[in-house]
């Protein structure tokens, strides 16, 4: 038999130390820094903070894209924080599109759970990189590339997008271009595109200018 | 009409070497450094390098512990080299298991796409952070941490784990102990263990000494 | 008198080695890694790899969108390699413009040097920060965000925009749209913009399907 | 001579910000984030943030495992917070062991300053590395890899060992399983032990379920 | 025409918390960490925390060693807080000079806009790399590594210097040797200059001890 | 009884190139990047690339400085590559010194063995830290930061300093002004040295110019 409560206390004040830098389970009303949110006192933290149901329901994709994106980024999974990783559910329905867009802060990896995703990125180079992924098929996109994503069958698909950050990002191309107050001058001098092509988008994203 | 073959060419330079640092598809066949593999040439780089359909059969668990890990690492995904990112396929028959084991290169986001699966991790202040999981639920897993996952239900379970690194490494407790050569005396001095534990699982784990 | 020849040698043969780390001045015909190109042998390393005369020319803006990119990136410039920092020079003539892209890899601060040039990016929330700069302005625009420079006066304006980054990429929202064999259909679908735009500026830019 | 008043003040301006960036001594009342501590005030940082005495002690080593862990980590140490470093004093009685452990956020390099010290590491291909280290010698343990020391000597034996990290944490393998409320049933399955071990182990350790 | 304002929404959310970790403009009165200083409110957030016009005036040259630098490190331009790049100017009159120095955070890019400029580093081989720079000339000097700026010309000089850290720090050799309350016994002891020599220098620097 | 036969095979297939990520012992003739050295065959490594006594043994410090620094960085222990950790040892006999010097890649904890030293830094802000460590004290010096260490007892003062870094480079004030080609005068302009100290110093420690 060994007794080891002796040693139990000096090494149990080290593991208490060290749990702290396991884990920075983001305190959301706490400050944030580069490296992420301030972290939740430990005595705070339990399970749930490293567990989410929330992207085990089907999201409403009765909206014109027919597609939705449901995070779990640090902001709905503080246990992530400070751990460079991160996912969302993606659903689109048959015809749903998921836009051209970017993270800049992270890569993703995309994981077909349901149905058929045409998916596809564009390198700097302008080569694009497409595919047509099916159920248990995976495709990486390396961080800051215009990518999209489409549904290319009959039925709801859907997939899992993992990320190497803990809150990676999102700009969608058109909402960056159209549904704010740049105006329609710069837009069209920026990307080439002709004044009625400008307002037309402008008016359906909710832009000015 | 807008006519910018003459800025195509100065810009694709640009953008060429842009694309070579969007992404270093591993040469699997060159050098290795700490940052990963070697890239491939862009020139030899598809689709394919970033695309896998390895994940999407349901692996065999006719084995003892009813389970089974299937890698996308940078070695058998080669697109996620340098991008800090991978993912793994678990299938676990019905009273399947993967052992306590520890990522010492990642952190480990984990979502059940089917069954039920008991998962959870030991901080080090050795408090248990556990969960019963169902399908479309996530658990992140910090790096370095002891952890574990087990089916819970009565059907085949499957889930996919997502890592903060393209070789996220794998170290499962029980292989490190008695797997390999450590002299039985040493593993039991480390261990608190007795040795008639030490030299049963060294038999059927393939372990000497 | 302090005669140190003695340690000379040992404390040299440390330097040595520390040298080989101060820098790792880009082998050009070596393999690449996700850190950045192979090192260059100290020996053959001299100052003219840490220098350059390339961006002390004004370009030549005579296209149509009236602007040039010079980069010093790490296949310019080999002594920046692995040291997180590069540079380039944007000259735009009256008119002229740098269209709407993004730099995957690092942030850029631009400092303006002749002229008046009026530069902005969109954040992922769409919010616009936009600012006419004029000469010893600076503006800093944050990784992998979409953002514009235009002249925005009556004289050739001259900037340098250094990176975070020895190779920071740059995708160009119309280049990765419109130049390359993205099939129209799939363009169209994921941008919103009606089939007659897509094949406008797939004709002007080079691009097929 | 030289009259540097006037640029002083200037540069001296730039050096004050320069030294707040140079360290960030941790304020252990502070806010804490995945980068570390808060920064303890410039004006309040003394020498003794940057030193310790508390590991020139040889640690009362009566405990059955005969070995005591002293830490300096930044919560001892608090000048190494953000510094990528720190270090513990190992002392091991004739008979002790630091038993099989991790440390989840760095590597450690072990110097042996007195006595005989058999040392080793797991790999994750279960491969062991092993050596017999004396007064003087060095051993470098990978980051995540379960690792162990024990004396092999008959004289005290004291040890240093540094860290990759000002807090890179510890998970004893026997206390993650054992000294928890991890219940039984579950030890057993993720470990293969029998419950008669489990619970023995359990019993001396302080553990439930 | 579409309709997409169900899907903003939903988009928006998200985007609101990317936006967050685009960037984090420095709250000057808030917390530092290792990783730089808290962030404002995006609320607060205007394109003014990413734009300046400090830089763009000639500073007050009339000291001794006729030179003066003008930061915009986070302190100067809270836009750059975690973006990992930073600017200063140079101004050197005739026969100015920025005496030996090192950025111990960051590496150093420095562009000549006007007169010529004698600039070099020294490697820990201590091998001296040196150029004779004009107007649009670059050169690049690897972090922490002891380097000069003085002017060569007959003109008043300038230069901007980009580094790769929001906050590279600056440590003026004979500052840091001369201008604090080092025992002059140590400065001699530790540099092998001589006693006049210290104690001359620690005059004219204010220097005590 | 358990029999695991089945699954090691596809584990240990896991483990093997997990193993290869777990370190990269560094091949001295291979290939450097930023990174680090290219990776040594996993195959050709053994547990004597983890391990030195180069480090056991009392230099001879019959020098005019009375002091020998002993690495043991990647080049002298190929383990630590990649790992971020490295040590060297320093030995002073009484009266010796290690001059004023930085280390550029790394901060430094020193721990000292034997004697006394009296060691300290200077901060950007020229401030001096500074304290006489005894046997088993212990001082971090930040990275890039002037620093130095001296016997300020009677007997042989032993110490090992640990760096944050597996290269993390070393450059002697004095060797870095004194000890090449870089010209007397620039020297005098750059320091506000005398062109006799100047002549002086580099006369002993070899430089020419």
């Amino acid at each position: 038999m060994i007794h080891i409560l002796l040693i139990i206390s000096s090494l149990f004040i080290i593991s208490t130390h060290a749990a702290v830098q396991d884990f920075c389970v983001a305190d959301l009303k706490g400050q944030e820094s580069p490296a992420g949110y301030s972290c939740k006192s430990t005595i705070n933290v339990t399970v749930e903070d490293f567990v989410s149901s929330s992207l085990n329901i089907a999201a409403n994709t009765s909206n014109i894209i027919k597609a939705v994106v449901t995070p779990a980024f640090s902001a709905q999974l503080p246990g992530v924080n400070g751990l460079g990783i991160s996912i969302a559910r993606l659903d689109l329905a048959p015809g749903g599109v998921i836009p051209m867009h970017t993270h800049p802060g992270g890569s993703e990896l995309l994981l077909v759970t349901q149905g058929v995703i045409k998916a596809g990125f564009i390198s700097s180079a302008n080569k694009v990189y497409m595919k047509t992924l099916k159920k248990g098929d995976i495709m990486v996109f390396p961080k800051g590339l215009l990518h999209f994503q489409l549904n290319a069958g009959g039925v709801p698909a859907v997939a899992f997008a993992s990320f190497s950050s803990a809150s990676p990002g999102l700009q969608i191309t058109d909402f960056a271009l159209f549904a704010n107050d740049l105006p329609s001058s710069l837009v069209e001098k920026t990307t080439f595109l002709d004044n009625a092509t400008v307002r037309k988008l402008k008016a359906v994203l909710g832009g000015t200018g």
